[in-house]
């Protein structure tokens, strides 16, 4: 078996394959790839799909949960639209490329964007800590987890505005307060489930109050949580995937036991870049992602060797992002314990023959 | 096994069923499910799934092929966004649902919308011929089958002007003309692959040339042509089985052979409904289509011994849209002409015991 350290999509629970595999072969008689998306038994999967995500959240009433299409990219819209009220102005903060994103795609649907904390100066390598919050906003947005940079938010913002959050990378990775924000959005690649469908856990009261001039259907949250996430054919295949993850990660002691499995995952990596003298942290040590960890080494005339030794130990999807370099070990939900032992291993043989 | 005459998500060849179910198991020592879309195998694979969609309706030079998400839903948007030009008109054939829905987002994204055919007198049992285009309009848009009612355009409108065409029911049944089009789009979950996916093919000349003040990134046809579907994560278990039904449909004598196909099952079926006493078509005759074939009984009070015969014949999809109730026997490429004899056979005896 592979130690999948890959950005996304990612590696999800052995058992979840096996299981979707023989659902594409036989679901109740034929394959979930040819199974009407209106037809009980799949009816049945998205409201489980939605009911686990309830569930793994602890989602309070007045929230309800709906699987779109687009990715995070497309939400980048959907959040701008939904969330535009009368002033048509919104705080955003820029800890990377995906919050700029959100913040270029706010902008084209006419938000007067407020950039009120940005780490732009330092290459994204933290997450800015003195910034005062707009008081005249219809919405704040952050981006909880910076995938190619390697900082996560460890403390969220804290605001009377509606609060609004692409948690793409690391939803379902720890424990959360829902009551918090007045929508999160999350491609499922991660630690949901296979590309193809996107999370949207928006707060009832949002729902229909846009004051946008253009409002495509397919782009009103309204619409979908009126048509519990059929209002056209969803991605059946990627909401029954992540149906299964869900279910997995509730078997297995749900978001609780999960954020314990990825602290132990983040120290055991952590200590090591800290301890091992060839190698350093990417990004300020206080703003570390526990999902992304982003790392260099010392002399980049030892890449050859390092690549060698990794690859040598069945790991993949360790270079970093094209547009940073370096090393990304992405450990997600289902990356197990023993894959960073792997790889903590390697670091160390490296050192031991290099240091 | 089951005879799926559902009418989408649909039936597709087993042996890509196997196929399918293999990559979630093992596609080059990862599941495809975890494999990153920047990775080189899956790289290799969006570009044969795009170059396969070439090959099979021999795509002319000057023309792109992407893979986007949001099915033909959002695609009333993007085609509405993306042919809009300085009339900021255009002319809308409205033959049924899907017809009626992109009329509707047209207008949202503030089109100024000719509808200068329609058979919604009727209900949508037929498809207009008498009409005049009209001549000031930046394009013109029509939906070539009529998935719910059972109509089909058997000859396309002849225009001048740029022409759009939802073919998410039909594409890859019969060989068409794409240069006849500047935009052609098509949710996947027919004869394409599994939901998911939406095909665009677009003629270069269109890109970069809307004149709408509104143009989020992944409406652009542009950004995603430029970044050959790559403009974020694609959806890509459905672009890979996409690829593998493409590959099915290469070996097995292309659009051309299908196109043989679906016209003895269709002839097959209408043969037998024309002939059988108990039996009505929905349609005018000479528009009937070959993808979803709809009929009602003469006599209401049959349905329960009739969806009894069915049913025991491990037929499966026959009920008639929510909308319409009667019957529907949806007839895409993958489903086997035996198929059809055996709902024919379903009829005849069901036939002798009531008739």
């Amino acid at each position: 078996m592979k130690h999948n350290f890959g950005a996304g999509p990612c590696i999800l629970p052995q058992e979840v394959f096996h299981q979707a595999a023989d659902a594409v072969l036989d679901f109740n008689g034929l394959s979930i790839l040819e199974v009407s998306h209106r037809h009980k038994d799949f009816v049945a999967v998205m409201d489980e799909a939605i009911d686990l995500v309830k569930k793994a959240l602890h989602v309070p009433e007045g929230y309800s949960v709906a699987y779109l299409q687009g990715g995070a990219s497309l939400g980048f819209t959907i959040a701008a639209l939904n969330m535009m009220r009368d002033t048509k102005k919104a705080g955003y903060m820029n800890t990377g490329t995906w919050a700029s994103g959100a913040i270029k795609e706010a902008k084209k649907v006419g938000i007067d964007v407020n950039v009120f904390a940005s780490s732009e100066d330092k290459k994204f390598s933290y997450i800015p800590k003195d910034y005062s919050i707009p008081s005249d906003a219809d919405y704040i947005h952050f981006t909880s987890n910076n995938t190619i940079y390697g900082t996560q938010f460890h403390a969220f913002p804290s605001t009377h505005l509606p609060l609004v959050c692409d948690m793409s990378s690391d939803i379902f990775s720890k424990e959360i307060n829902v009551a918090d924000f007045d929508l999160i959005y999350a491609g499922a690649q991660k630690n949901l489930g296979p590309a193809g469908a996107t999370l949207y856990i928006v707060k009832d009261e949002v729902l229909g109050k846009s004051t946008s001039p253009f409002m495509p259907t397919y782009l009103d949250l309204k619409q979908h949580v009126e048509k519990e996430s059929m209002l056209n054919t969803p991605p059946v295949f990627s909401v029954y995937v992540a149906m299964l993850n869900l279910r997995n990660l509730m078997a297995n002691g749900g978001v609780k036991a999960m954020e314990a499995k990825n602290n132990a995952k983040a120290t055991m990596l952590y200590t090591e870049i800290d301890k091992n003298p060839l190698f350093n942290g990417s990004v300020a040590p206080e703003d570390r992602s526990k999902m992304n960890v982003t790392f260099t080494l010392n002399d980049e005339a030892h890449q050859a060797a390092f690549d060698l030794l990794w690859k040598s130990a069945d790991i993949v999807g360790l270079p970093g992002h094209r547009s940073t370099g370096g090393y990304r070990a992405s450990m997600y939900n289902a990356l197990p314990l023993e894959s960073v032992q792997v790889l903590v291993e390697v670091m160390r043989e490296f050192t031991r023959k290099n240091g």
